[in-house]
């Protein structure tokens, strides 16, 4: 079994930091985006989109998508439950693993491709683009900012996957991404340090 | 139970072709997007996103976020899974419909929020982001027509949540956003004219 993943890039390390959460240990093999290596034909057939994570098991099946293989990490070893165990908990962990996706991680992502200098030379950025994906990511980071008023993690009293993406997401734009998030959200604030303090922000 | 949905929407369709697909009937209620009912403060209070779909259980519980609630309904009645029930099943589903929803559905929903005369009054609309969408959908398409070259349906040999968010993401993109998809992708077709056929697309 191989990881494919690369030090810097937000999406790999979502895994790795699941796997410290879980204890698991995977050989991990570097995959170098910033010479497009992602993108030559032998990486390409691991995974047709050209992106990083792939997890390569034994058998030479790929999988792909950072939180599809956390899952099949998640059904080989249960334990500690990450995706939760009821209906209700699987649900409402679900939930918020995507609310972090589709309004915080997304809408970085946006100011990333059209907003940073450092992407300048792989997309033809849209100025107004970045503005906009920068007005939504305030917006993301205070719904964070309100569950964590009232919730220890994300998702509620425990660690799940939903504070492993958005740790992941959040050291990502307030790292490369150079976004900052307002000093009244002191909550966001509160869980972000939190979860820099666990040994699995050393993934 | 209350499903709160809206017939045009794409996301709460998702949820009604998976509920018809596993013979659940839920109690259905409209939330009008069109007058931005899903913006006042009584609904804000179920989903602080503010978007449909939302489950409201019988204590009062809210769930949102239309796969959340598809995987509440699996969890409550697995029979028949349509997110797997291998390590292997459950990571190869999940990649497929990430793959739907990230290189298909929210490069179609650029094209929705930036190129619709449908949405014009409603977004700061940028016609170059509309173009960007555009070219991404465009390859979104391609990939699910190589994987329907050999594959019945999106992950594999059965039908699965991959194609109930597909299905509804496809007639989304050809229907309100009136896009279209290149006449080669004959595979992606066939999978269309087959979801289309079959009796949850009424839902």
């Amino acid at each position: 079994m191989i990881l494919y993943s690369y030090p810097m890039a937000p999406n790999p390390r979502r895994v790795r930091i699941f796997l410290a959460e879980k204890g698991i240990e995977v050989p991990i093999q570097d995959v170098d985006i910033t010479t497009g290596e992602n993108r030559q034909p032998d990486f390409m057939k691991k995974n047709p989109v050209g992106s990083i994570p792939v997890l390569e098991l034994d058998d030479g099946t790929c999988i792909s998508e950072s939180v599809a293989i956390c899952r099949y990490f998640e059904a080989l070893h249960p334990e500690p439950p990450l995706f939760g165990t009821t209906p209700e908990e699987i649900a409402h962990i679900d939930m918020w693993l995507r609310r972090v996706e589709l309004n915080v991680m997304s809408t970085v992502g946006q100011v990333w491709i059209h907003g940073s200098p450092l992407t300048a030379g792989l997309f033809d950025q849209i100025t107004a683009a970045a503005d906009f994906g920068r007005e939504r990511a305030a917006m993301g980071f205070k719904l964070l900012d309100d569950q964590l008023a009232d919730n220890e993690f994300i998702a509620g009293d425990t660690y799940t996957i939903a504070d492993a993406v958005a740790h992941s997401t959040m050291d990502f734009a307030t790292g490369l991404v150079a976004m900052t998030y307002d000093d009244s959200l002191v909550n966001l604030k509160r869980w972000h340090d939190m979860v820099c303090a666990r040994p699995s922000a050393q993934a």
